[in-house]
């Protein structure tokens, strides 16, 4: 960490932020520019908190030299971490590219079971699918609930397909969580920390998802909120952000995928649909996702879009995600990945 | 509402979009322009969501006439709200701007104490100051929790300042309300819905802050879910965006006081403590929140910033704090209203 | 468009706006809806601004149906523009994918004779490098002006290479068009609306890049102004906006590609080295870009980028270009186009 | 300068970083901390870039530590800039709050005298009035140029105020200074540094208007490229920037006064028209911007908003300015200034 004192700091000043470093275990080193002093700390910082200095009279600003993430980052274990779903063949963050499918809101038992069906056939290996959903207005639908949840776990049975289902609360962890193989946190919960502690003490994989206003470095603090608990098997997904581009619903930042794979061993997932927001621009930037080196996706499909309960404006058909499926297979292998 | 369709939409998903339309309870009005058509839906559109329709086919999109919120718009309830703080005469939403203040987090009963007694005597009106804080990092201070609230109940005892704390757990909530004379929900929970839900249920006043990319009007959907829980009581809290601009740690949106004051009955609370993250700055646009026309300011102040051990870089000192109150009370009477 | 009245509008005010809006020559249909007015135009609009009615009283805001872009959009023109380079046989905008490269900026003759040898042997077929640049400071190297570009005409005349190069000003626009094959438009010009028209009334197609903040209406609405001066050879490069994020220089807006793409029939170049801003993200983003479907890439190569004298963080060495394009030839093929 | 080396960086790279710098003049203390290393820099960094290093092998980034601008920055000259038009008794940076008020475009002779004439009766100072018109649109108004600064000119003589007008390219600056008594640079062309340069050179105060994607910095280092071509009469202007809020036309960014009285010596001025975009946001925050410390204002008025050829909607009409006027003359006593 750097500690940048004002123009105008006094010897008084240094000496204090000097003092206080050294009182919490770091080493220092003062260098006297010709305007500036500027006071290096070295050795580990882990417990010291920039706040503490940005504080102290005559200090202009820290600056972090290291990230702050640890248990997640690539420095602290290069290799990647890959993700394995109990009671299927489903290996996340390996060679082969994972495709999740499913409908934004599980609306009934035939929707489910047949979007399951048309999904695996065209080569999907988990089924996506909400249960609870958190939405903007309190007078929208908010989900089938536990009931969802059944239809989910039905579905697996009939298809073998593992599912990803969302958890909004702290309560509801552990009823999803006998349901559901690979738990989703949502965009709007990135920063829920008691939430993400809460699924850091389950046995499942948890999907983080990156908050529509989190930086990727954020992201990866409120993973290692997760890991730190007690929970290793984290994926990361990027699902677009909220910029002042209005021609999409979200800009999907697919440059997160090439910034985490170097930054993390964890999976990276893409999440094209709500990523973009429009069912038309889902192909193109699907693609675009593989080709980036995204280890999974996730893609909203409905058998009946134009009557979907939610999200029908990004959700792709049947139809249209068998075609997808065929391109990104090629994709892939272009890259010498395999997928579906 | 406007359904607007693709400019080659065929004569019969313009009429499946009337259908629809009229199925659900609007009367409908095609247009048919130059190059494109619109139906134009009228009548009650309260249960009708967009989404509705902009995933049927030939729809190039909607566009919403009316603000989605309604408990909590000036066009249901012209009169200003004014939450009045039993056992107290503080009143919010009035004439008076009332001025909150206290330390980010309870650090200690010395402190708080300390504190409470000089920003009463320097004017606020309402003591702040968090037991559970939500972190970026897992490894720092997270708050005294019930200790917390315990040497804030004494504060409020010794000064007769009614207190306002954060909670962040649907949990939480019971005992936090036992304490709290209003509840604060921060920014990084607007859209926490579950939890918005259960203050909704309880017998305090809220103050909701606005998510750091939240827009005016999530913050004003955000506040319906309280008021339809049936709790009218909610203050709006400015406190800063993310923007591209580093120069201040987030964005203050001064210009959502008056919008607000425009689009709701419901008090408005400026906090240019986490709006600027700068205490140099704090004066100025404290100032100018006051000029604007805030109901209240929530002020970040310390007995000793430089020990802090949250936001001390954004918190004033007792002293600082005294005479900012001077400049305050001078500008409020410049627009006829009182201070402190 | 949609003039929508304010609730409390009055019948007069809406008569205002009906007649206003007939005196301009559109046809009008008022809707009198439960709690507001609305009040639909059709017609031909294009010299009708909604300023107009924004202004009057008892208006809220009015809703744009149509684009406001003309010449440049693909409902106008459906099929593809596709820009031929004379003197060569490089096509932009056909099936196959156009790849430019070059040095950020022209430093000697021997570093951009050697850099356009190298990229023509690795599959490019354009030549880029910068005579005028403008900078952020006024004590950086701005360019070796004229000398740079005889420099690229000697490098053109060795390898046959087209070559693209920016200007920046009015007056200079005569002396570039009389050496590059595309002009560029830098994105800090993106609306300097002079400089549009001046590039719209010469004999060379113009390379335009969105501006940093620049949405991707107003992208085609500067693309507009120099086709409607006389030049329809216009190409629109994505080079990545101002977000929150600053893991990457900008934030790479690879979705402007597909968007763009159905708005528009001209082609779409993609700027992986300006967008992401780090040497080690291009890969990834340049093999999106194809996968997408961007019709042209642009990017920076330099034969020793740690002694660049701009943009070097960004640039690939001649031998990390020349594997990226195998890596690119593939994934064209993969979407069945071709590449280098 | 700070440069911070990669964790695997070699002791070679780190040598090579060290050489390099220390041939461009600077002196280097390497710093070896737990798991990366970081060379400071010190001496006189003025003509080195940070890309030098970014490029180089090893290295992860660099960090500034001293501002980039040197003659706009308030450490190198404390005290206030002020400045005075010659021909009037209007002094900006001083005590008295300077008001500059007009129409956003000179629409005819009578149009800018009345309002001349009704502005300086309600106290404004300086006359604002566009001639020359960057406009989004190809079809749009685009200014009476000439003949408006003709007109102009006229209302300066009847009144005795002095003008400010928009200069949009380096051909017309001779004409517009010959009338103008301040030449404005528009947000569109901030960072137009041939433009920068012209201005810099003639005699007349320059007021720049920060770009909507602009950093308070990137403002700063811009007007150093005028202060450094010779002109040191340069005012600064925040005119609301590019956010993802859309309830305002721009979210006006107040930050941006205090933030730049601390770092600058140049007088500050607030644009509450273009900031907010609506006129009945224009009070509130333009007596916010007082109440901030803005040295001046610039408003837009007109004397028939509903009828004006462009930005009529965020216009007030002569009686709401003097209204305003009134209100911000006593916001400026309650903070020890004049105003009007």
């Amino acid at each position: 960490m750097i500690v940048v004192m004002k123009p105008n700091a006094t010897e008084t000043e240094i000496q204090n932020v000097i003092r206080k470093a050294e009182s919490l275990g770091a080493r220092t080193h003062p260098i006297y520019g010709q305007h500036r002093t500027v006071v290096a700390l070295v050795g580990d910082l882990t417990r010291i908190s920039r706040e503490t200095f940005n504080a102290m009279d005559g200090v202009k600003e820290t600056v972090r030299i290291q990230e702050p993430y640890k248990l997640t980052s690539r420095s602290t274990r290069p290799d990647d971490t890959i993700i394995e779903l109990p009671g299927s063949d489903v290996r996340i963050g390996g060679n082969e590219v994972i495709v999740m499918a499913g409908p934004c809101s599980v609306e009934s038992r035939e929707q489910i079971l047949e979007t399951a069906h048309a999904v695996k056939e065209a080569g999907a290996k988990v089924l996506r699918g909400g249960a609870f959903k958190p939405r903007t207005s309190p007078y929208s639908f908010q989900g089938l609930g536990l009931k969802g949840l059944e239809y989910l776990a039905e579905a697996r049975e009939q298809t073998g397909l593992p599912i990803i289902t969302e958890v909004m609360t702290v309560e509801a962890v552990p009823m999803v969580a006998e349901y559901a193989d690979i738990l989703q946190i949502g965009a709007r919960n990135m920063q829920n920390y008691g939430l993400l502690q809460a699924v850091g003490k389950v046995k499942r994989p948890v999907m983080l998802k990156r908050g529509i206003s989190g930086t990727i470095e954020e992201l990866l603090m409120c993973a290692e909120y997760i890991v730190s608990s007690g929970n290793n098997n984290v994926l990361l997904c990027e699902r677009g952000i909220r910029t002042y581009e209005t021609a999409t619903r979200n800009t999907f930042d697919l440059n997160a995928v090439p910034v985490l794979k170097q930054a993390t061993h964890l999976p990276v997932v893409a999440d094209p649909s709500h990523g973009t927001g429009y069912r038309e621009l889902v192909p193109a930037m699907a693609r675009a996702a593989v080709a980036a080196g995204a280890d999974a996706l996730i893609i909203e499909v409905h058998p009946d879009p134009d009557n979907a309960m939610s999200d029908g404006r990004q959700s792709l058909d049947l139809n249209e995600f068998a075609r997808l499926m065929d391109q990104l297979r090629r994709v892939a292998v272009a890259i010498d990945r395999t997928l579906g």
